[in-house]
């Protein structure tokens, strides 16, 4: 197992302790196994490599936020089954996957405090652990049944649709706002989305459940994307586990810089393509937290978040869905 | 459609002219169905960038080699369903994909006689390029039926570790001829294997027909390889579409290489490492072309393919099958 010095182990555990002790003890266990499943599956007897390095993210730490999603999606429907726990590390799977190929993408060097597989080996070891693990999640995704198995597949062209349209960016003249909101519900929520309902529908749960679910995933991921970017900018390298401005650094332009450039059109000049320049970063950080920006994409996603635990209403009333009313607070309120 | 000067159209219905004049004008025009559908499948309405991107390698030509596996494997079968042209259109996606990623790794600048992705737009959007055809790919592969999609997967994850194992390279003092068949399997035989196998799968063939078509894709696989790395030596560049010397600018010993070592270890000295100059390649090249190591390449080839013939005895004697047969003539006597 790697134990890069810096890298921090998955904490999403710690949402669900409060909520409900018997629901916390047997999702942190669960939690515990997919950990091992995670290592199992990437395992490869004909490459020795390419099982160790495929893991390198996963040592690096985490959230498991999807495969919480997942478990407690699947809690609205049957008794547990070996299929929830295969849901569970395919989503974590597909997740890391496009983490390998984003750090590709935005040249990153650093992330959970763990140097990336590009900076480690090279691209083309980053490409194909991406690669490898979208395989995996694949074959995983085979033995789930037809229905998972579509969603599995539609999530895909989305993640790829949602990076694409960031990569583009929006139409000269077009709505950047509604552009960006796309773009977050493709590249984030599309894939937490798919957890919450993934588990439901793994387990039997009821179609209007799976429903709801879904949309629960889409609006807490949005609310989760929002939050990530408000970091970005606010939060510090020590906390953040890697370097902030990363957005900026890119020249991708996120929903509080956005809110920023409403407020005073001359922030838009400041971000108008990437800063590759440290110092010149720190200077538009600066501005960007002292814009009222920040603010109003806090309560965007708070909004969100609201919208969320909404719509677990119609849902029934078992400590499961006290965890997802939860985890609303844990994401618009985390530091990291 | 792209117009990119240089680009070569696809050119594999020529080989099926020789045999059966009626098998020719019905592959023919299932060819030109699938270069149809190749362009509808990655249309896509919510991105119009994205949609005429990822046809960008497939408008720059190409043999179209795996559609045509498919649709003669699929002659064994029933009657011609919409299923065999997805498979066929499947075949193609999967094969782009792996070249949109593999020019990304190689920061190849041309492909089939066009500029690659990367070097048109960015690494970004090569990769995304592939992800996206391999996402459309699994969207065909899920409405194959469970039997064809197991086997799209399995070759995904060989696609992976053989391009993985070349990358790495093999253990120090293994066999390194031992391990370069076992890339070429993985890498790329692969692909032709699985695209033989599907075609008769979903035309409902008996499985000791897929299973025959299944060992002839894999051993013409590796004679495709073995002539695609010879002709990575001897081809110029105007018939090659590209410079040749590929390999020996990314550091990658292939198999007419090692047989040059093993007449004559100075080469390895040669060849140790990525030669980056081009004049070096140029002398590199001269040393190999003068080398027996090449004559002794294509008699390996020439018995993959011996190998492949004598397996198409086990299966009934229809016009398919002539085609296949002289399948095998074009592969290891092709000059581009």
């Amino acid at each position: 197992m790697n134990t890069s010095t810096g890298a921090r182990p998955f904490s999403a555990g710690a949402v669900v302790d409060a909520v409900d002790a018997e629901l916390a003890a047997a999702t942190s266990a669960e939690l515990g196994e997919i950990e091992t499943r995670l290592r199992e599956t990437l395992r490869d007897p004909g490459n020795e490599f390419l099982g160790r390095a495929a893991t390198h993210l996963i040592d690096a730490g985490g959230k498991r936020l999807r495969p919480m999603m997942v478990l407690l999606g699947a809690r609205f429907g049957g008794p547990r089954t070996e299929n929830v726990l295969d849901a569970a590390v395919l989503a974590e799977l597909v997740h890391v996957a496009t983490l390998y190929h984003d750090d590709v993408m935005d040249e990153a060097e650093v992330r959970h405090g763990a140097v990336t597989a590009n900076t480690r080996w090279s691209n083309t070891v980053a490409v194909l652990l991406g690669d490898y693990l979208l395989a995996k999640a694949a074959q995983l995704g085979a033995g789930l049944g037809d229905a998972a198995l579509r969603l599995q597949i539609r999530t895909l062209s989305r993640l790829v649709r949602g990076q694409m349209a960031e990569t583009t960016g929006p139409q000269p003249g077009a709505d950047r706002i509604g552009h960006c909101l796309r773009v977050m519900s493709d590249k984030s929520a599309s894939l937490i989305s798919m957890s919450a309902r993934i588990g439901a529908v793994v387990a039997g749960a009821d179609d209007h459940v799976a429903d709801a679910l879904e949309v629960y995933g889409e609006l807490i991921g949005v609310a989760f994307q929002i939050c990530d970017d408000i970091l970005d900018i606010e939060a510090d390298e020590r906390d953040l586990g890697k370097a902030p401005g990363t957005d900026l650094r890119e020249g991708i332009v996120t929903l509080p810089v956005l809110y920023a450039i409403e407020h005073d059109p001359r922030v838009a000049d400041l971000v108008a393509g990437p800063i590759a320049d440290e110092t010149r970063r720190a200077e538009v950080i600066g501005v960007l937290r002292a814009s009222p920006g920040l603010e109003r994409a806090r309560r965007e996603a708070d909004r969100h978040a609201q919208r969320a635990k909404d719509v677990l209403h119609d849902l029934p009333p078992i400590p499961a869905r006290d965890a997802l009313f939860a985890l609303c607070d844990f994401v618009t309120r985390r530091t990291t």
